[in-house]
C-alpha cells in the first residue's frame, strides 16, 4: 500500500473499521456508552491501544460513562467514509464473489458493491444477489457510466494479471485482490493483496510452534 | 495474535507463505531459479526485504541465477508447515463456507479443509464440495474422530459468539474467523480474526486520501 501523506497508519485504519462495527452493534443493543477497556478487550487488544488510535483521529472525548457510542461511530465514519458514496465492482462472480457480494451488501454499509462482472454467459446480462453482472468486454464503459472507483478481484487466479490493464485504462482508484497472484499497480492506484490461503497457513503456523512451545 | 518463544513474526509468516505460492507457481512453469529482486518485484517490495525474511529463517544459500526455487520452496516449507497434516474444518457451509473450501482444497495444499459443519437439515449428512457436513450438535465427537486441530469460522455472524464454548471443549487449536464478531479464545487458542469489510474499508479510505493528497 502506498504511503500517503497525513494519512493514517494502515493497522489503525483496520481497527478503526473494526471499532466502528462493534460500536454500530452495540448501539443496535441500545448499548449508549462503552469504556476503552471493554471495546479493548471485544477486540483482544489493550485500552492503551483503542485509546491512541482515537488520540490519532483527533477523539478524546471520554467521560466517566466512558465514550459515547453514537458520537465515536460518527466520528470515525467522518475519518474513514468518502464524502460521496464510493461503488464498488466485483471481477468474477463465483462462489467467492457472490459470498462477498451478499456478505458485504447485507451490512448496510456507505460503501456499496453495485455491479458484477464475468464472461460466463450464464451470468452476463444476468441480475446476481441484487446486482447487474455485465461482459468483461463492457468493462471500461460500464465502470463510467455506473460510477465506480473500487474494484474486488475474485476472478480465477490464473486470469487475474489479464485483469491489470483494463482496470488501468478504465480508471479505478482501489483493488482488492483475493486472487493468489499478486497484482502491482502504478502510483495512485491502491492495491490490496489478500489470499484467504495465507491466512489459514498463518494460523497454522502458529499452532504448530505453540505445539512445540508445550512439549 | 499470542506471542510465542522463537516464532518468526506474524507478518515475515504472510510473506514466506505468499513468497511461496508464488515459487510453486514459477516451477510448474518450469523456471529454475529467481532472483530477489525479481521476487520483490512480483509482491511489490524491495529486494531488501526478501532477503531480510529469508535470512530471518535462515535461508542464504543465493548464487549467480538467484534463488534455487525448488529447494527455497522445500526451506520454506519445512519451517511453515507441520510434520503432521493438520485438519481444518469450517463451522458454517454457506456461500463464504463453500468459497473459502472449493477455493482452499483446489490448491493442493498440505493444509486441508475436511470436514464441514452446518445446522441446516438441507447439508446435514451430505457432501458438500466433497466434504462430509455434520450437525453442530455432533462437533465435538467428530472433531475427536477426524482430528480436526483448526477451524474456519464462516457462520452467520450472529451465532459466531455461540460457536466459542463449542471450540474450545473441543480441543480445537487454532480459530480463523471470518465473520465481524471478533472472537477471543483462552490463551493456547490460536485466533485470527479477518473481517472482510475491513480490507474494502481501507482500501476505500485510502483511495479518499489518495483524492484528497491530489486536489
Amino acid at each position: 500500500m502506498a504511503a500517503l501523506t497525513n494519512a493514517i497508519p494502515e493497522k489503525t485504519v483496520e481497527r478503526l473499521s473494526e471499532y466502528r462495527r462493534t460500536l454500530l452493534a452495540c448501539h443496535k443493543q441500545g448499548i449508549s456508552h462503552i469504556f476503552s477497556h471493554v471495546l479493548a478487550g471485544i477486540h483482544g487488544i489493550t485500552a492503551v491501544q483503542v485509546r491512541r488510535d482515537l488520540m490519532l483521529i483527533g477523539f478524546s472525548s471520554d467521560t466517566k460513562k466512558g465514550y459515547d457510542v453514537q458520537v465515536l461511530i460518527n466520528y470515525i465514519s467522518n475519518i474513514l467514509d468518502s464524502p460521496t458514496p464510493m461503488n464498488v465492482a466485483v471481477l468474477g462472480m463465483g462462489h467467492l464473489g457472490q459470498a462477498i457480494t451478499k456478505y458485504f451488501n447485507s451490512k448496510g454499509l456507505k460503501l456499496r458493491i453495485t455491479t458484477a462482472f464475468d464472461v460466463d454467459p450464464q451470468k452476463v446480462g444476468h441480475e446476481i444477489d441484487g446486482i447487474p453482472c455485465f461482459h468483461m468486454d463492457q468493462f471500461e464503459k460500464a465502470v463510467e457510466e455506473r460510477d465506480i472507483s473500487i474494484v474486488v478481484v475474485s476472478s480465477p487466479t490464473n486470469v487475474a494479471l489479464d485483469l491489470v490493464v483494463p482496470i488501468i485504462n478504465a480508471g479505478i482508484r482501489g483493488v482488492l485482490n483475493f486472487t493468489s497472484t499478486p497484482l502491482n499497480f502504478p502510483q495512485g492506484i491502491i492495491v490490496e493483496n489478500y489470499d484467504i490461503t495465507t491466512l489459514l497457513e498463518k494460523v497454522a503456523y502458529f499452532v504448530k510452534e505453540s505445539d512445540s512451545n508445550n512439549s
